[in-house]
């Protein structure tokens, strides 16, 4: 008993361990941009695994992404960070990150472009399986994962932290994919009801495989320790954090059919 | 390494292998009423365990909540039937069923009184441990579990599976001392939009720990395959089960620490 307790104990130990998380810039077009993202894996990963994008908040491309990414590394998949706003174009302040996120809030069609050549720089990567492929983002990230499965790109699923609902195009949930999920603050401030009710609306009329849960308690931004901005309306709440995060571990479960 | 492998696979099976799922009905009292319980364990439970309370939709204890308690036995946990409505009082139809849980709904201090003489019941068994308990319920039970949770009781969680959110006392929210998950479904045609809302202020006002989800698709009693009525406003889901169920599973994984 004592030999099999012991080699038990070796063998959990090797099937946990993980090598070094491993990162490299990427630079990749859209049109005549150039945008720098991040590919995130885990050294011990090798031949295709689950891809899963990670779409950026309003403050764009920061350490935030690249830590959820190594997160997402440790966990088997091969993550990449989009670069929604171009290489170099870093949001200084909120009042630049504002401006920034309303251009592509207000070009839908950019944004979509935008964001599905980053996708297909994650389905580029040898390291992934194209065929087994998420998307989820953080607020202005958050809709643009919605934007990604509204454009009807070939994902298994995408995942809204705190993102806002709006979409201009609803009537283009009809080519929707993807199961969709939404995890919202429940007094979150800047998501707007009648948003709520269109989104709602939206997904039913398209029979699309949906979800959403609210945190109680939870406002803007509750997965964001830094939200980079101080308002009542968002800050950090590490239960529904962890939650949301267990959530989306047990939709990759499912969408990857790996239980 | 083949010896490895091998003593590993023994290791696993020892471990998850589990000797017979176990019952026992129990009669218990609530003032003069007898009522008739059951309680489902797993044979290789020894010693307190947590210890989960399953409260029966409005046809009363049926074989659909001893299922659900057996499916928790195999997780481990010591699960007991609540029977509110008394030892025999079993409704033939729908009529009966609707006749008693209006009974119920418009008596909460009775329902109230009922549902935590079966947490009694439960916590009194030498299997549980008294100090981590959940209770869970379907459709009515669902309701009732709600106002277990308003009653003060001392559990460590409640979960309800397309219950009914009103709440004819809901400043007694007050008097919540444990977390509290409702999973519902999106297009529920007896979930009133007056009731949610009614359930979301109640919940913020005495600042509860909640969280609610809804399954896009699902209607009423998603959970059941036979619902025992026929309505398009009623059945099966089969995704919003499963979800709904994993959602529970980490809802328990939080509530009684074990990750």
């Amino acid at each position: 008993m004592k030999t099999i307790l012991l080699s038990a104990a070796i063998l959990a130990g090797a099937l946990s361990t993980h090598a070094a998380i491993q990162s490299k810039t990427i630079d990749y077009q859209q049109g005549d941009a150039t945008l720098e993202g991040v590919l995130v894996w885990d050294d011990a990963v090798s031949g295709p695994h689950p891809g899963v994008l990670v779409v950026h908040q309003w403050l764009g491309l920061t350490n935030y992404e690249k830590h959820r990414a190594e997160m997402l590394a440790q966990l088997g998949y091969v993550a990449f960070c989009a670069d929604i706003y171009g290489k170099g174009v870093r949001p200084k302040d909120t009042s630049e990150a504002g401006a920034l996120a309303g251009k592509y809030k207000s070009d839908r069609a950019l944004l979509r472009q935008r964001v599905n050549a980053a996708l297909d720089q994650l389905k580029k990567s040898e390291l992934v399986d194209p065929k087994r492929i998420a998307a989820i983002g953080y607020c202005f990230g958050g809709t643009t994962v919605l934007e990604l499965a509204l454009s009807g790109a070939e994902v298994n699923g995408v995942v809204s932290f705190h993102g806002g609902l709006d979409a201009p195009s609803p009537a283009d949930a009809k080519n929707i994919q993807c199961k969709v999920l939404v995890q919202a603050g429940a007094d979150d401030p800047f998501q707007k009801p009648e948003d709520l009710d269109a989104f709602q609306k939206e997904m039913r009329d398209a029979k699309v495989d949906w979800q959403i849960t609210f945190y109680g308690g939870a406002v803007h931004s509750f997965t964001q320790p830094d939200p980079g901005f101080s308002n009542p309306g968002a800050h950090y709440n590490e239960k529904a954090d962890k939650r949301s995060w267990q959530a989306m571990k047990d939709f990759f479960a499912e969408i990857f059919a790996t239980h």
